[in-house]
């Protein structure tokens, strides 16, 4: 018996600073009712999917940044999207700027939602690996401000049970660190449901910068296959305000391999009938955790956060690092 | 300035059970000579290099099982190897299986050692992650007992400072799990040295194993990117004693390409100049570990072997999972 879940990767092209979020949510709602055509149950659109991609200006004004945030869900430009999918019958996950009163601070998120058929906010996420930098540096051609107008996640990396499965989020740079997808691998998710905006260009390290396809893929089939999940990568494509992003919103089977992908950097469905069990043989063979893990080993992932220059968490016998230089 | 280490991946074509260990050091040798050709500083032969690989018949009498191994090294057949190797001023990475006496008992370990130019051994690694089962499983068409044979690595996962950069091995399975590379990674690691014996044929899961080759390729060029280090993957390739092999010997870079790569399923070394400051933009940017990673939130990496049922490693307020199926 399979459970198969059909599932809309609903790539969004640029958005205008001058766009607003009625004018979004318009497109969305163009996806919405062409993956109900197409059989969806679920929609998954990109990070950030309401505006522009804020975080590339420098703003001194906290009311200039705000503006971007939404501080209900849904609002009043949002809450036609909700309609539309309930009426619909559609799930969705939505990435969005969170604005929120907590412990008794305004606070400031990345966030992803998982809705279900009825409209019920049934998961929330909130970005943990934040990319770039706190500080305006002019040198660049644009900034990447994440690390200044967000917080590092407070929720973990969380699972849900939802349209008979069980599903996780994360969002964006989040995807490059297969400790995001592992988290959830270690809670039997099947399916991982995530948005981006990359820039084709990377100020700091731009000879790199022929290879973000490359690695796009590259982090999101390894994740797929080392837990044995689905994994729906969505882009915000296109040239926005003058920066070029890689685009390549795909799906990816439990097996690594991309089963629908996007060939414009416009507005574009792309959909694949995902059955959450294909990932039953590799949980029950090559990838059967419990038989093995061996996590006593795994000890420096949790004990630093960057490098150590000793191996000083494995205690065992016989262990030589560092060897001195020969 | 960079630093060039130029190496060999020395992939062998199948060992017959009735081939002895001088003759495949013979094949060895002329594996050195040709490296010393090209070039070469550094020269990675397979895992379990001496042999064929014993692992997938069953064999009651432990005598049999043990003739397989060494209880030194180097011995009386591998002291060749050692000679020309240092003669010819090369280091070389040896993947063998290991038998020796600690802590007052008998072990047995699949083990790969590290020696440098003047054939001193400097690094000694003992694989952690054993694939296949313990017992006899006479449905299969061939066995895979390495859980049977040998006792879990307890050196963890080292680096080792040779040939001016920071070297960590590992061993087949243990390549595709992202842990393995992270911890080296946290090391500050530059080069991971890896052998491997794959069979096309995977029994509990025939249905993958069109996709050898694609995870093979798939699980190293991501450790690979995903922790700015070379990888360099050698194969025993062919039909061994009935069994074909996936081969796919390759020498990956820190940006995640393959940069050279075996085309046949016989030995074959493949050689590339490997500049160990590669990995030193993406250590700096996308990957500067101290400025990124959220260890945080990857409890469960190491609190639990299987998966769990709860998220219970997070307790963050706002935590859902598992929410309530819907």
């Amino acid at each position: 018996m399979s459970r198969i879940v059909t599932v809309g990767a609903a790539q969004l092209g640029p958005i205008a600073l001058a766009e607003s979020r009625a004018q979004v949510v318009e497109r969305m709602i163009a996806h919405l009712r062409t993956a109900k055509a197409r059989g969806c149950d679920l929609v998954v659109f990109p990070e950030l999917a309401l505006t522009t991609f804020f975080p590339r200006w420098f703003m001194a004004e906290q009311e200039k940044i705000d503006a971007f945030f939404e501080r209900e869900m849904p609002g009043p430009d949002t809450r036609p999207l909700f309609d539309e999918a309930k009426r619909l019958g559609l799930a969705f996950c939505l990435g969005y700027a969170e604005l929120t009163e907590e412990a008794g601070r305004t606070r400031h998120f990345n966030t992803a939602i998982l809705v279900d058929k009825q409209g019920e906010i049934v998961g929330k996420y909130r970005k943990i690996h934040l990319p770039g930098h706190a500080e305006h540096e002019p040198w660049r051609a644009f900034q990447h401000l994440e690390k200044r107008y967000f917080e590092t996640g407070n929720l973990g990396f969380p699972v849900f049970e939802a349209l008979g499965g069980r599903f996780g989020m994360c969002i964006c740079n989040d995807r490059r660190w297969p400790e995001t997808y592992r988290v959830m691998g270690l809670q039997n998710v099947e399916m991982v449901l995530l948005g981006y905006n990359t820039p084709v260009h990377n100020p700091p390290a731009p000879e790199h910068d022929r290879l973000g396809w490359h690695h796009n893929q590259l982090v999101m089939q390894a994740g797929a296959y080392q837990n044995a999940t689905w994994v729906v990568g969505v882009a915000k494509a296109g040239n926005e305000e003058g920066v070029p992003m890689i685009g390549g919103t795909q799906i990816i089977a439990p097996t690594g391999e991309t089963v629908a992908i996007a060939v414009t950097d416009q507005d574009e469905l792309v959909t694949a009938a995902c059955d959450l069990d294909l990932g039953l043989t590799f949980k029950r063979s090559v990838f059967d955790f419990a038989r093995h893990r061996e996590p006593q080993h795994y000890g420096l992932i949790v004990e630093t956060k960057g490098p150590v220059e000793t191996g000083a968490a494995d205690a065992q016998p016989g262990r030589r690092t560092p060897a001195a230089a020969k």
